[in-house]
């Protein structure tokens, strides 16, 4: 199944910022950043619990948002992609 | 139905920034900004088309990434929410 990773954290303290790199981390184990702060991950439903009890031990709730959304088969049907994708540009160091 | 839409944009411009805000603003026409670049939609089938469309006119595809999904009911199912919900945050001065 695919899920999708949202996260939106405040990136003007350091501390944020490295909360941003250790939730890309844990997501990039398991799929691609397709956006600066959206994931898209391939997982079955173990992974899903563990995924989300790794992003939770990572993210700060009174602080951060974590969305998870479950986009069910076929994508074609529940996935448009538009403009420039540039997953591959969010390696280097992370300028918000 | 519900869709998502994440928006990429460089808000290193000015240039990005003011398309974040007219994208910001077609996406609350339909429904709720959830995260900085990420707005959850309620739309039938024909707003969507209309939604896209208007989009497509006001995002740059040479450098940004527009991703629509849609989300199928049961939401409870496809959608897990943690940490602190902002939308309401979003309306001031964007600094990203």
């Amino acid at each position: 199944m695919l899920v999708l990773v949202s996260y939106d954290v405040s990136t003007e303290t350091s501390a944020g910022r490295r909360r941003l790199r250790r939730v890309a981390k844990i997501c990039l184990n398991h799929g691609q950043r397709v956006q600066k702060s959206v994931f898209e991950c391939r997982v079955d439903q173990a992974q899903l619990e563990t995924l989300k009890f790794q992003l939770l031990d990572e993210i700060n709730e009174a602080e951060d948002n974590l969305r998870i959304y479950r986009i069910p088969e076929p994508l074609g049907k529940h996935v448009m992609e538009f403009g420039r994708f540039r997953a591959t540009d969010f390696d280097d160091t992370l300028i918000v």
